[in-house]
């Protein structure tokens, strides 16, 4: 019986690492001076690393991709890929509007010791299905590492069709695609389409177990950040198959989830991280600053987190679904 | 721990009957005259009481509810209460425009033998968060019976706030809502607002078995009418706990679910219903017929759903979860 | 050159009788007991024929014709044509769901003395061009009068392509379309695609001074039943050629215009109605009644767009453009 | 009577110009190279010079802005700049989504001649109005010459509130407006919004001369970068409120104004290019590049316009409106 797909395939990256589980986006903490903090990067980076996420994408969209120039972008992958030192795959944001743009982001990431790039088509007005493919194609070919795609509509304006996500995913070379439509009927659809020859990664925008359970190889996740032992938690038991205590888990985080869906994923992600101890700093201008009331929501929110968190189960015990 | 609701709660319908389950959306089969056929209704409704249901809706959207008049309405209803004798809930599908139709209609299902009422609120313009209250309210206080709320903000134009949905099923006698936004953010958000006072129903707009892990007391579906066996094998592995046999159940039905996501919650359950074998006549016009190729496409379906049920495993070993 | 086209084409009604100007739409007043008024509506039936109206269009959207049953649509019917007495024609909303439900509510109006129809069609669920021919098709073919369509994708759900149009009013039978769009270049678009086959009227979302100019027949109204004589001044000014000056009259209108687009055409237009002096009620529950705050600014409103009438140059005056 | 903004009013630019009247979006042509080509760039400014545009923008939503990086924005400024030898107003469009490549952008432009900058503001989710108002004030202060706000919510995923057009236009320093969403009804509340303190510009989203006779300063238009001459005509002859001949002129451009509106800016425009003669190269990658029937249809199109210009009657007659 193989309507249902098993958990335990997975895609090989440069090096023979899998690309399956939980990978925080990483914020970009900003100083005073408005540059970016490579010290707070390594800082949030290492707390990753000690949880055991199964990989980290610098420069996403909690990472403010879109307003970071150059240069900061290069200052920002150093801290990341240092501070990681190969213990966990780096998959940076790289895109723009032209595939030129895109192609430069991800041979500069590719460069600074990246392991795979998460590509982000933005859009000025629709793009055709062929138009979305010449700008996946451009990036696959110009780069020798892993390119997953990132689906955002909203943030984006770019839709996938499921031509597009087979064209690209299993015929057109891109390793796996982060789905942050809030649609599990498009993500579970797409699990069937690519066939286990790429990967399918849930957002934060419904529940990780939930798509975990329908197929997704995993969670790429703003909120993770803050909290990446409990995110992993998550994964672990939905590999082994105890969907209501990974959700238990998960519930956990509800509060972190819930205001991370409301603030966005910038000013979201920078209010968690901040509030779990580590000075993100403010976000991007014209981004507004996160006032007093978002950050007592925001410091409530963790310590409630941090509460249930306390009040689980022993998480090594077998299961009682 | 309470993070997640467990599964074995229930709300009491009138007769002391409770509503958790499968609750098939049923067609309203069209003569050549045009009038509805009592005769295939009945067909429908005994095949899925003896199925095992936990309720029918006649006259919701898959039931065209919007295209039928007053007297075909009684029609339909009375084939249905008298086919199921008090075997399973009826809960018509209710509603207009105005309060003054929805209490009409809602006053003529129960004095023709409904043991609830689905509440449909159509809209021309938006409505207000106070204007749907009112129309709840009126319709509430209008019966005796369970008041449930169907929420489709792309077929009604009406879109529920959480606000809404708690002054309604909490404070305001509503007893369940069945949410075919597609969203289960916010299906997960209602079964925590609303915290066991009431029922949150999914549809088929994502898979039911994700929406009951995540809290839905069942599944209001179209699809069920022309699979309620395995529809209800869905449930019954969910109440179990065996999430993962259950989404291999559910994923034996997806190309029924497929056809009917893109046909559309009327036409595409008569296309189901018609290729299972039970002549439901065309849609009311001006809905366009089935034409030769949809009809083949759903013969196909139901075919290959036939297929993958007959290679189920045995649906009473245990779990292999 | 004719890549204009010019002001002085009229289809014929019934009797002779030609459809070009301004055709308020008139509220539905409501007495206490929640039934219509008929003695209001005669009282706003005869100002608007005072004032030279081009056609009246009764259960409109400013009619709150979806929320009225059969039995008030037919004593609205009455009071309008009764009072009217021919002097203008009357041209119902008319239409539902179903072809069956339009087709019995046009036969009821033109029984009841209707000089043309407007149709509306709603939608649950998106129709396709060929859904929403077969039920214009319906329509025209089942009554003798003049058919026109109204088109407003917001409220109805229901959005005309070019070739619908084109099907529809040049090749179907229809008369005339009411754009309630708010698109202009879909009006513009549409007065060269039937090429004065058909009548195409503006809306009160955009100035109709604009709409005439790009070739409007003319303005179906709801504001215009508080103002009729100055929406009529407004389509001669037009006809005459003088835009700035019909622009300056309508521009005397706008606080009206802007609290109807605010309010909505139900509530809007019987917040003016009723401002202007003639009680026309509550709208019909669940649509909330005008607050105090609602009816203050209405009678401003009202009071405001006097004294700007008042304070017009002599309209008889030769232009000054 | 002032309910209607006279034609005469204008704002004075840098060194005394003003800023009303026809305003071609220039496009960017690309060599086979892929950078810009100078050349064809000087002979596009110079037509337009030649036919009296009031102004030129480059590097706009025709110009490819967010396709085109820092070093070949550059080239196409000091092309433009140096071929228009003061004749004519600079307007580049600048932005992006910082606050920090806007202004960078902004000081560029000026350095390199800009008389004024168009700004255009790109958001990766939805901005408050604050951010927006923090946006429009950090380039506002940053440079000193005349700031304009591009609004063009279905490309830029940005959308003023009245409060915004308010703030940034009456208090804020900004210029002008150009107004592409192609609702009148916004352009004519803005007209009165600012109240003569700024100027609206019209798109080509809708008859420029319907968007006159509301009260816009002038058009801003793409397809004007192939008929600058006519284009100017629309607008003299509104300004002598001969709005009939406005629209005969301006209906002899409908086929190009079509094109555009349904390639979108930046493909219609560089199709219209090309086909008057000079080779403006293909879209930036990704943008599908211009296929043999869509340069046929352009062909057709700009033939078609030309006889339509070759008929018009004599411009320096009377009007005969």
């Amino acid at each position: 019986m193989d309507l249902v797909r098993s958990g335990n395939q997975s895609s090989p990256l440069a090096g023979g690492m899998t690309l399956r589980g939980v990978v925080p986006y990483l914020v970009t903490p900003i100083r005073a001076d408005g540059r970016p903090d490579p010290g707070a990067l390594r800082t949030i980076t290492a707390q990753a690393v000690a949880a055991g996420v199964q990989g980290l994408v610098p420069l996403g969209s909690s990472g403010e991709f879109p307003y970071i120039g150059d240069k900061d972008r290069a200052v920002v992958l150093r801290a990341v890929v240092d501070e990681a030192g190969g213990a966990t795959p780096i998959l940076p944001g790289v895109g723009g509007f032209s595939v030129e743009q895109a192609v430069a982001q991800a041979r500069a990431a590719v460069d600074a010791g990246a392991d795979g790039v998460l590509c982000i088509i933005l859009a000025f007005g629709r793009l055709s299905d062929d138009e979305i493919l010449r700008y996946v194609e451009g990036v696959v070919s110009a780069v020798d590492v892993p390119v997953g795609l990132y689906h955002n509509p909203e943030l984006c304006g770019v839709s996938f069709s499921d031509r597009v996500v087979k064209a690209a995913l299993v015929d057109g070379g891109a390793s796996f695609v982060k789905d942050a439509s809030g649609h599990l009927d498009n993500l579970s659809r797409w699990v069937d389409l690519v066939g286990g020859k790429a990967e399918i990664f849930s957002s934060t925008a419904v529940s990780p177990t939930a798509a975990m359970l329908l197929g997704a190889s995993g969670w790429m996740s703003g909120p993770a950040t803050a909290f990446p032992a409990a995110s992993v938690r998550v994964f672990e038991l939905c590999q082994e198959g105890r969907w209501r205590d990974a959700l238990i888990v998960e519930r956990a985080l509800e509060p972190a989830l819930d205001l991370f869906r409301r603030l966005g994923p910038t000013r979201g992600a920078k209010a968690l991280v901040t509030a779990s101890g580590i000075p993100a700093g403010p976000p991007v201008p014209p981004l507004a600053p996160l006032d007093p009331q978002e950050m007592e929501w925001s410091a409530s929110c963790v310590a409630e987190v941090q509460r249930r968190i306390d009040a689980l189960p022993d998480w090594s015990s077998p299961g009682h679904d």
